[in-house]
Order: structure tokens, then C-alpha cells, then sequence
């Protein structure tokens, strides 16, 4: 594998006769079992894979033990959860005595998050199309990387050096965030770790020094791209439109079109909305988007949920907005997920087990409810390949969004990292990085 | 004309051989110079017309002495501004205190808003594509109605039925909102106050009283239907990426796809925000439409312009956006005001005069610019022909979106004012209303 070309340079160039789709099978077969991986041998001609797919998300203790890590994790991560310069003294404190809540929570769910097993099938079902579909950059190797929980970001990237990427041998790696809509908490986030540890793991990249030079790859290291938002993907759209009718069929045909549909979304803090983050507006681009494909047949409401803490985050809030609206006398909603693919402890617990419940202590009698997470959706996986294909067609390495820091960003990790990313992109294609 | 039949039976009913499309545009002729208007006859068989065409917005003082009765208005309306209980007291003392430094500005940009000069063209110019392409309902007549400043809603209202709509009479009433996305401070505000004048100056409607009965239309008094909201009607998205391309081509090639663009829309308290208002979340949707028609072809923000007062605010600030971009060295921005049509202070003097001048004393060196405002735009006036066609064709009264009031709604003049203009619509069709 020629290491020093950019992206560009390798999209779409394998033609459908150097198919590996049969060898691609093998390798998810092997990966599955981490213990028989074998060492990737890279094609020197031919097809351009193997292409690691790497799916990224904040992830969730799979058990009831991994509680206490994860949430260390989470409050100590400043992208998240800006708590100023006594982080580090903040975030153990808050994280100790918030476990033995969320431990229960994750009981109640029974045991631990479904996140790795969602985010596994998915990644792999995905490439299981990609190597079908896209024979050129076959095989195509799910990976996942979790931000707060195993598999962790290290222990991916660890995976893909052992496996036979970079370390002087190259290789094509997408970074995908399973995060639809952008934010600098979330997808931000997973993407400041991931050039974290790719500058300890591999060689400390160069191309952070001058943007206004050529592309400067490290010999040998991967090429790393990044699917970095996707909020009105037409398969999302669909993916979410079925849920939904599902859901209102439910109901009895005379009552269906009256139905209040709302979709929920994790909240940020105001400080991070004042900041310019882009999550509320791309969101509210999905609902609309899924509004339209149902031909707007029911009313609806855009809600926030999962504020924690004193200061002021966004709203309206999803439990407020389910008890003023039963209390109003209108029972019949539609609770919608949509910020989230997989089901987590804020489907699971918060929104069936606190907001459901205290709905029908109102008097909802089971009126309000829930659309599926799309979790195994066939329409979601249909449209993560897609979005991949258009990704790798596209030879680009992130979107033009992405270079742009948020207009009140003052994290230098946030620039760094940016600019690595684009400086994967030949020069002439480079989006601008704002500093 | 039938004064009974509900708005799903005048829906696309006559021929176009009734076409009236000449006397319609001597109507408009006649229209231009109130003091020339001549009584209105209805027609009782053919054309379903004539069809007032009622544009709403919040309008702008016309001249300088305007400035402290629009002040006034403004600061009295708590659909826009909440004061609380102390309305009455606050209101008139804010507006007396800025309405010399108001007068000011208006007097900076000419001595007046151009917004009733705007309003007046466009719907004159949508009426007579109406009256071409669907002369069964024509003629239409274009009104204007502001919230703030003449022609103030009880004056268009006086001379609907001058013009000999209403009072017995019936005929046929369309309040188009010019405020592409709906706000319960804008559109909602224009709603209650057309509502409001609606019952002193017809007879009270007997339709708020039960909703679960047939349509209760007092006889001959106008049918009213609204468009409430159209954030990504293809016209609308198409006038605005034709402005912005427009603009950027004042930039050198070379720049021109890592110029900055910035969508600025007027901001909301976070009260009304937190309360469920739609707008933040429709304004994004159009942001997402015009990205889309433009390929996403530049990084972009949507930001927040004219807050005033102490309390919080949704962001980021238009004003610290271009401040912070233009510090890190991003000088080429192009300011897109998204959520008005028309000229106003808002662009005329807070973007061309305040922010762009702040950014130059930063040093953008002129690099800062405005993508013009739709105001007489032809594509723009196309699609208000569309959306009212379009709403004219299906016979509904209201959107479903418009029957649902916001989870943290108190109010009992939304609340009624909402039962009205569903209460225009055929039973089996009416949205929802959600007391």
C-alpha cells in the first residue's frame, strides 16, 4: 500500500474485478473473535483495503461493575462536562457519589448497557454490505471506540496497530461517528481522543505546524478520514419515519393524526450553546427532516432531556414537556429518540422507566410511549453503508463543517486536532480551519 | 357567496373560464390608493372570490415620529416581550426611554423602516401572479397587517369589511404570515391580534366554546384560513442561496469556499425558548435547506442577533460571532439574515452599520458582508404565489404544527385565539388543539 497518497488519490480506483468481498467475509468472521484476528497482510496492488471502519460513540458499562470507570471517565472529559480548572478535582468527587445511583439504573436495565452489542452488529453488518458493494476498499474491518467505556479509544487503536495498520505499514481508516448530528461534546469529543492517541501511538504528526504547506504524512502512519456528521441521510430519515409509524399504529385509527409526536434529544449547556455549538441546530434539521418524509401528519415538539447539575441548560425538557402536556389533558404521545441510534440508559431507564412512569401517575394511562431505538433497524444499516460509500467515493477526508471551530472555542486541543484531520486532505481541497 | 361552507368546499372549486383576472388587477389598481376604493360585490355564482390576501408582520415605524407609538406597541405586547404583571407599568417606561436612541437609528438609515414599502410589494406583485394562475378565486386582494406600526392590524381589519367583507357579507380571508418560521413572539403574536379584532369587530366567536361540535361560523362573517409557517418552502431556499452566491461573488475565487457564512436570525429569551417555542428549531431547518441547495459548499453558524435586556438569551450572539471569528484571523464573512424578508433596523443598522463597522475596527478590512435581504426579489415573490396556492388547494385552515400550543403555554388568549382558527376548518379535519 503506497502510504504518502492523499485520499483523494485513493477513492475509487480499484475497479468491481479485484473484488476481496469473499476474503472481507473471512476477515469480520476473524475479527468477531478477537483472539483469532490474524496479522493484516497489506495488498500491494490491487484493491485499496483493508479499510478500517471505526464507529465511534460515547459508549456505556456493559456491566454493573464498569460503572465507576465510566463515569470517572466522563466527568474528567472537558468536552463533555466543563467544570473549569478544578476538573480534575470535580470529577472524581461528582463521579464517586453519582455511581451507586447510576448503578442502579443500569440494574434496573438489566445489568449494563446494550450499546457494544448495537454498536458491533451494526459496524459489522455495515461492512458486510461495504465489501459486497465496494470491492476497490475491500475488506472493510468494523472497529469500535468507545469514549467512556470498552472498548476505549486506546484499546481501538491499540487493536488496528496489532492488526497490521500504520507503524510504517499505512492503511485507510474512517473515523464514523454514530452521532447524527454534530456537537463538540459528543462527536468533538470522540474525535480529540482519537488524535490523542494517535500522536502517543503513533509518530506525533507533523501537519500540525503548517496548514499552508503540502500534506505532511507521517511515512507509514494511517490515513485517517472522518464521516463527521450525517443529521438528514435519507436512510436515517426512513429509519426513523418507520419507528415512528410504528409506534403511532398503536394507537386507534379514529386517534392516530391527533397523536403529539415528540422527539428528544440530549440537552447541552447553555454555555456550550452560547459557545456556537452546532448540535441543536442539525438536530432540529433531523426532525424537520422526518416531519417531512411523514407529511407532517401530526403535531410535534422538539424536547431536550438528561440536564444534570445546577446551571442552565437547553429546553424545553422532555419530562416537563410529557407532564404539561398530560396534564393539559393531551395523553397520547409519541416519545422519539433522535439523537441516539441505539438504545441506552437514557431510552431504557430515563425515558421508560422515570418519564413513562410519571406520565401514568398523572393519569396517561400508558398513552405515552416510545418509538424503537433503531438498534438492527435493516433501513438504519442500509443507510450507514451508504453514507460510508459516499464518504470513501468522495476521497475527502471531513466535511467542510468541520474545519470550523466553534466561534467562541478556546480549546487548543480542539484546534490541534482539526488540523490534523484536515491535513489529511491534499492541500488544494483542504477546508479552511478557523484559529 | 355561500357565508356557511367550511374552507375544504371553496378549495378549488370553480372553473378557469370564471377567470377575473382583469377586473382583479384593476382591484389592485384600486387597491394602491385607499381613498379610491370601491365597494366590494360578491359574486354569487363563479368565482369563489374575491380572496383577501392578508400579509402579517411585525412592521416598522414608517417615519421617525412613528418611532415611540411602534415603541410603544411593541413593549405592550407580552406574546414578544414578557414583562410579567408589571406589562403595563414597564412597557411604557422602556419604550419612552429608547425611543430617542431608536429614533436615531431609524434616522441612520434613512429616516424610516422600508418594511411597508416591502410588504405592500410583495403582496401586490404575489396577488397578481394569483389572480393569473388561479382565477377561481380571484380577485385577490392584497392587505397588509403589522403588529407594531401602520397599517396595524384593526386598521386592515376596518377596511376588510369597508371593502365589504364580513359583517353578513362573508367571504374569504387568508392571514399569510411573512415571518418564514413560527414564533409565538412573531407569527403567534399577529394570530392573537388578528383574533382579537376579529371579535370586536365581527360578532365573538361562538366556536371556542366547544370544539367537539360542528363548525360554528357566525353567519356572513369572514372565512379566515392562515399560513403559519413555510421555513423550507423550495422558493424561499432558492431566493436565499441565490443572495448568498450573489455575495460571495464579491470575493476573489480563490477565497470564495472558505468564506465563513453566518446566518444571523433575531434571538429569543431563553423563557420563551425553555417554554417550547418552535422557532429555534424551524429557523435551523431553513439554515440546513439553504446549506443543502448550496451543496454545503462553505463552512457555516447560525447565530443570534438583537438581544436586549438582562435576562438570558439564546446564542451564540451575531455580534461576538463576527467579533470572535474576525480575531482568529477568519475576516471574510458573509451575514445572512434568515428569519425576515425584508429590510429592517435589524439589518440596515444593527448588522450594515454596528457589526459590520465593530469588525472593521477589528481589522476585517471590509471583508465582513451582507447577503442582500429578499425584499423585492423575483424569485422570492414566486414562492409566496406558490405557498398561498398551494395553501389555497388543500383547503385547511391552519397546519396541524399551529393547533399545538407550547408544552409551557399559560396562555388563555393562545389558547382561544388557536380554538378560532381551527374552528374554521371541517370537523373530520381539524388539528388537534391541545388545552
Amino acid at each position: 500500500m503506497n502510504t504518502a497518497q492523499p485520499l483523494r488519490l485513493l477513492a475509487r480506483r480499484a475497479t468491481p474485478t479485484q473484488c476481496l468481498t469473499q476474503s472481507s467475509r473471512a476477515w469480520r468472521r476473524a475479527l468477531a473473535t478477537p483472539a483469532a484476528r490474524p496479522t493484516i497482510t497489506h495488498q500491494k496492488t490491487g484493491s485499496q483495503g483493508p479499510t478500517a471502519m471505526v464507529f465511534m460513540n460515547m459508549g456505556g458499562p456493559a456491566t454493573t461493575d464498569e460503572v465507576s470507570g465510566f463515569l470517572s471517565r466522563l466527568f474528567a472529559d472537558a468536552d463533555l462536562i466543563p467544570l473549569g480548572p478544578l476538573q480534575n478535582y470535580l470529577g472524581p468527587l461528582i463521579s464517586r457519589r453519582r455511581t451507586p445511583k447510576i448503578m442502579k439504573q443500569y440494574a434496573d436495565i438489566g445489568g449494563g448497557s446494550p450499546i457494544r452489542k448495537w454498536s458491533e452488529y451494526q459496524a459489522a453488518e455495515m461492512c458486510k454490505i461495504l465489501d459486497v458493494e465496494r470491492p476497490e476498499s475491500a475488506p472493510h474491518l468494523p472497529y469500535v471506540a468507545f469514549r467512556y467505556a470498552n472498548p476505549l479509544t486506546e484499546e481501538m487503536y491499540k487493536r488496528l496497530l496489532e492488526d497490521g495498520f500504520g507503524k510504517g505499514k499505512g492503511g485507510r481508516a474512517v473515523a464514523f461517528t454514530q452521532y447524527p448530528q454534530y456537537s463538540c461534546s459528543t462527536t468533538g469529543s470522540s474525535i480529540n481522543e482519537l488524535w490523542k492517541w494517535r500522536q502517543r501511538l503513533e509518530a506525533p504528526s507533523k501537519a500540525s505546524t503548517d496548514l499552508t504547506q503540502a500534506p505532511k504524512e507521517d511515512a507509514g502512519s494511517i490515513s485517517w478520514s472522518v464521516i463527521d456528521r450525517w443529521p438528514t441521510h435519507p436512510g436515517l430519515v426512513e429509519a426513523f419515519a418507520k419507528n415512528i409509524k410504528t409506534a403511532l399504529e398503536t394507537y386507534p385509527e379514529a386517534e392516530r393524526e391527533k397523536v403529539v409526536l415528540l422527539f428528544s434529544a440530549h440537552s447541552l449547556p447553555m454555555s456550550v450553546v452560547n459557545r456556537g455549538d452546532p448540535y441543536p441546530a442539525e438536530v432540529a434539521a433531523t426532525v424537520w427532516a422526518v416531519m417531512q418524509k411523514l407529511g407532517f401528519s401530526n403535531p410535534y415538539r422538539l424536547c431536550w432531556q438528561s440536564q444534570v447539575g445546577p446551571s442552565a441548560w437547553l429546553g424545553a425538557q422532555t419530562s416537563d414537556t410529557v407532564k404539561n402536556f398530560v396534564k393539559k389533558g393531551q395523553k397520547d404521545l409519541v416519545l422519539i429518540p433522535i439523537a441516539f441510534t441505539s438504545d441506552h440508559i437514557e431510552t431504557l431507564f430515563e425515558i421508560d422507566q422515570e418519564v413513562i412512569h410519571e406520565a401514568n401517575e398523572l393519569g396517561a394511562e400508558g398513552r405515552v410511549r416510545r418509538a424503537e431505538s433503531l438498534n438492527g433497524s435493516p433501513v438504519f444499516i442500509r443507510a450507514l453503508a451508504d453514507i460510508a460509500m459516499a464518504h470513501l467515493d468522495s476521497g475527502m477526508a471531513t466535511s467542510k463543517q468541520m474545519g470550523l471551530r466553534c466561534p467562541g472555542c478556546k480549546s487548543e486541543r480542539c484546534l490541534e486536532s482539526k488540523k490534523f484531520f484536515v491535513s489529511q486532505q491534499l492541500e488544494t481541497e483542504r477546508p479552511a480551519v478557523i484559529i
